[in-house]
């Protein structure tokens, strides 16, 4: 199955547009894991397995992976998830942009050393960085298009030709670069008048949302603006407020985030 | 020392603004060291012994790395050049952006686990994506501008308010960015115009130069387009050519290393 088939799938049968984010904090980790070799394996695994029948998507952020040497750990969870949820697609979060020779390094980092049926790339470099990813004609290519950040603005709000450097790069993608489908954006979810302007140039391609949760961006406004006609296509990315869910009346860490997960899960089914 | 006056020694005391890039490619390696599980570490120590005299930095790839699980190769290699080679400054080629508290992680990853001197990085998500690096005041941020690709054009060349993408960037880095002296930009040797414009508007600031050698660039228009009032601010990288230079006359692979470093300093300097 293919990244999309797969994410077509997740939205139908789970009646999920959640994405959790595994961004591994050691810190925020329960008082009983700290310490442990193994800790971020230990924590992500308790994580997915109390929310997977709630997401449309995982995806872990190799950078807090990395920052601690844990790739092994990283190559642990996706293999995880592959084995007991391999309905479920893995968007590695990587956003690399590189010329092409290294950018064919870093398809076979995601593709093949992790597994990840989807990678999120950087569009500065232009086609010829990102071709090699879309070799693999089975995966997802996300491409950074309007992030949610607050410095988001400083390139991509540029006037280019008319227009924000942002819708650029959103019909470049849609226009040129998806060949294959196999093409989603990453628009955040903190300028939903900017969301809605991407879904009226991509048509039905999905798109990756961060911004809810932690930084802010609010749900009702987000699926509005970023539903396709049948009212799917998003991925909406939530990883801090999940992953460090207050706990309430005795819960576990793990249903903490179930519990959130669920709340964010039907907000974005309510509107 | 800080990453820019490591730089600065190292362009007046071994007169050389080659910077070589070590893009490890296991294929590509002599016979006695193919399949030995420190392959890389050996290829890259033996280039670095071979050259160290010869250049003002060495630029691992990480992505060569990560394709082949070889991060640990990586730190060895750093380890070496920051024991050995102590006067040279250590760039690290990951071209990360993400949001804030993404950046930190990948901030850590370059600065604290592999002890680069300087790490490039991509401007699309803007300053806060930027920021955590030069919160590290001693290192380098060396931030994509021009890049030597052939799809380089479809972002960095697009008229903004008047003037190419790329030149947005290079005013917005020297003139907001800059603020502790610790930028620099990646700028082709593919496009000398684009390198002398980008020059006209950074004044002194150091310039990483890839595109020369298995790129094609041409070294004396490079030269004269790129260098600052004083004759330096380059760092003219060439990865492949030198790497797997071929061998003439017995030579070993480490020797034709050396002699394709010597000519292309020496090509350097004779403009």
């Amino acid at each position: 199955m293919t990244f999309i088939e797969k994410l077509s799938a997740a939205w139908q049968d789970r009646r999920s547009q959640l994405c959790i984010g595994l961004d591994p904090d050691p810190a925020k980790f329960p008082g009983q894991m700290q310490g442990k070799s193994d800790a971020i394996f230990a924590f992500c695994k308790e994580v997915i397995d109390a929310t997977a029948d709630l997401v449309c998507a995982f995806k872990p952020q190799i950078a807090y992976f990395a920052a601690l040497r844990a790739e092994d750990q990283l190559e642990e969870i996706c293999a995880y998830l592959k084995k007991r949820h391999p309905q479920l697609p893995i968007v590695l979060d990587a956003k690399r942009g590189d010329i092409g020779a290294t950018a064919e390094q870093y398809a076979r980092e995601a593709f093949e050393r992790y597994g990840a049926d989807a990678v999120t790339v950087n569009p500065y470099m232009g086609f010829d960085s990102v071709q090699p990813y879309l070799e693999w004609k089975d995966r997802g290519v996300i491409v950074l298009c309007r992030t949610s950040n607050e410095g988001g603005s400083d390139l991509q709000f540029l006037n280019s030709d008319g227009k924000p450097l942002y819708q650029h790069v959103a019909a470049m993608v849609a226009n040129k670069w998806n060949t294959n489908g196999q093409c989603g954006l990453v628009v955040g979810a903190t300028f939903p008048n900017e969301l809605a302007q991407v879904r009226e140039i991509v048509g039905d391609m999905p798109l990756l949302i961060p911004g809810i949760g932690a930084q802010g961006g609010d749900i009702r406004a987000t699926v509005e603006a970023g539903r396709t006609k049948a009212g799917t296509g998003m991925m909406i990315n939530s990883s801090r407020a999940i992953l460090y869910a207050k706990s309430e009346g005795g819960e576990s860490f793990a249903q903490a985030s179930r519990r959130v997960a669920l709340e964010t899960r039907d907000a974005i089914n309510r509107y």
